[in-house]
């Protein structure tokens, strides 16, 4: 009893945490189950909907498919259900229609043929890299549906009416999602992508900004444990930028799927994302460089050190500067004004930079290139995001 | 009809460009075809199987959605399949059991509550990280099967042969895909992460061990088109380590879901795999910034570049040589003999470049540094892959 009760303190904090993480999860679960529930009705109120019998079952299988998190990928998952069904559906009835002509012993040999090839060659299609991505799920249900009409075509005469019947409750079930994932508690997936985007650039910022006190600034003494560890938080939260591509190429190609929302007006440049997304990344990517420096610090008493400190610590305030208001800037999908101002700066800073490097001899080669070269790039990578969000407002 | 040919030969082009790419993908089409035409047998075949009736829809169905490319992902979403649609059967036949003792007015209610309740509570399951992971798929069938065994219930009341009959064809099903998956050409997930793993090193190793040579070579004079196109496609290679991560993780919940194949052992160590591909990708992202380095070469013959030349070169061959030699001891997952040796080689290397640094004065930092670090890193990377290696032999 003991342990029962500590293993369901766990089970309440980890519910509580998926739950507080974002509670739009807690909505979706509801919504889910409200979907379910209405296609449910369909089998009970015979008057209402005219009585689809064994045929909701598809509505009810549609629904807890089709239903994902974000309006794109439901929209995505809905839209390609309904045509592949619809698609194969005529497809499958044509063929037997021309199999029925042959007479009944060639009749289920050449329905089995066809569907060995048909389901062969959709499956091939699959691994196109442009069908992958976004017709991937059609290609399964299309297989699916010419599968079962050409073998149950064998058996009912009935077989429009059913295929009828099918269609329709497929397609209830998909617009039972559409419309409650888009007008109950909506999860945009653009806005998502938004988001990802402006705050990955605003970790870069925390980071840079951060990153001069954290690497001229005297030694920790263990002085203030917590202290350290909010550094740490604040000093690692770029990682996550390394490997988010995966992510961001889903979610634009969920926001693709999306009708126009809040500011994203039709036909909104999503691909810009991507790209904005990848110098993110090679930002990142010189950040992690900066990171092992931080570790490996030596000599950072030696009067070399002394010489460039100030220029790079201004170098990495200000690319930390620049950074935030450049998130700001996609945050509020504006034009961001004070931008070229500061990267100007920037240009200065590091080239007064470079002509401190040339005039001094060499103590402590670490040092030096680490973190010049992690701040050019950063100057260098504002230009990039710079340029980028003006093509993207 | 010029055009439409033109069309048709890229379609052509295509279609032999996916097949060639990956001739495995031409084997999953027709096993595919294969097990959906053995399925579609039920329905012909009375004497043979007893005559599922419409029942045999639902294993055309598990056969599409199950049917995956590797064994591993075939196997656990036909042990989620499985296991979900049983669990929620009886789940569903016991609350039927239940509420049909409340009497013809609470029954509807309560069982379209009751598939509200579970549904809501099972997509919420599917945020927890460790479900997502593993039985993602097992959560949408597990929500499926009740809520179509709840609804259903309230129709017909041979409910208890019509779930069983289906339980058998969905199994039926499940085993047609692992029998075929397994026993026809088959495509291990383990198999190709372990592959992934070494092509990744020894894309390491390729950039390493021509790094010296471009980065310290003549400037290229655009005699060779050709020979630089090839050049810039060896010096990409490493690229897509930078964001294999998800991959590998994907491959890696397969994997662990295969039987024991080949030289993999049951309980191989899959684990190990993602500690290999994650200091690999450390060292991809010390590559990228080495890569950097080329592009921006500047004064590739001044003095202080001709002093560290030598040492910097011997480094990156002799790194490039033992990634190598890692990349073929993981091949064969046999233990790296060579590698201390190497690994002893680079840190003299090394050190010795630390000395020269030491004792030259500052000309151009650019260079010395990027290469250092960058050759450093990969020095200590071996030691930890090497590390890892012995753990995972």
């Amino acid at each position: 009893s003991e342990r029962c009760k500590k293993l369901l303190v766990e089970f309440n904090n980890k519910v509580k945490k998926v739950g507080t993480d974002d509670p739009r999860r807690v909505y979706h679960s509801f919504k889910v189950g409200l979907a379910l529930t209405l296609v449910s009705l369909l089998y009970y109120n015979k008057p209402l909907y005219g009585g689809f019998g064994s045929s909701t079952m598809w509505a009810v299988l549609t629904v807890v498919v089709v239903f994902e998190f974000s309006v794109g990928a439901t929209l995505s998952k809905g839209i390609n259900r309904g045509l592949a069904t619809f698609a194969a559906g005529s497809l499958g009835l044509g063929v037997h229609f021309l199999v029925s002509l042959t007479g009944d012993i060639g009749e289920p040999v050449l329905l089995c043929f066809s569907v060995f090839l048909l389901a062969a060659a959709s499956t091939f299609t699959r691994f196109f890299p442009g069908v992958k991505a976004r017709y991937d799920y059609g290609m399964v249900i299309f297989i699916l549906t010419f599968s079962l009409v050409a073998v149950s075509a064998y058996k009912t005469d009935e077989i429009l009416t059913i295929a009828g019947e099918r269609l329709i409750t497929i397609l209830i079930g998909c617009v039972t999602c559409a419309v409650i994932s888009i007008f109950l508690f909506p999860v945009w997936a653009g806005k998502d992508l938004h988001k990802l985007m402006f705050l990955n650039i605003e970790q870069l910022a925390v980071f840079l900004d951060g990153f001069g006190g954290e690497y001229f600034g005297p030694e920790d003494n263990k002085e203030n444990e917590n202290a350290i560890t909010v550094k740490k938080s604040f000093l690692d939260g770029y990682k996550k930028i390394l490997t988010s591509k995966n992510e961001e190429e889903a979610l634009t190609n969920f926001a693709r799927w999306e009708p126009p929302h809040g500011s994203f007006q039709f036909n909104y440049p999503w691909k810009h994302y991507l790209a904005i997304g990848k110098v993110t990344r090679q930002c990142a990517y010189r950040v992690e460089e900066l990171h092992n420096c931080i570790t490996s610090k030596i000599n950072a008493q030696s009067e070399f050190v002394k010489l460039i400190q100030a220029s790079c610590m201004e170098l990495s305030k200000e690319s930390g500067t620049t950074l935030q208001e450049l998130s700001a800037a996609v945050k509020q999908m504006t034009y961001p004004k004070g931008v070229p101002n500061h990267i100007k700066n920037l240009k200065r800073t590091a080239s007064n930079l470079k002509t401190v490097l040339k005039t001094v001899t060499l103590k402590n080669a670490n040092v030096l290139e680490d973190v010049m070269s992690g701040a050019m790039v950063a100057s260098l990578l504002v230009d990039i995001v710079g340029c980028i969000e003006d093509i993207a407002e």
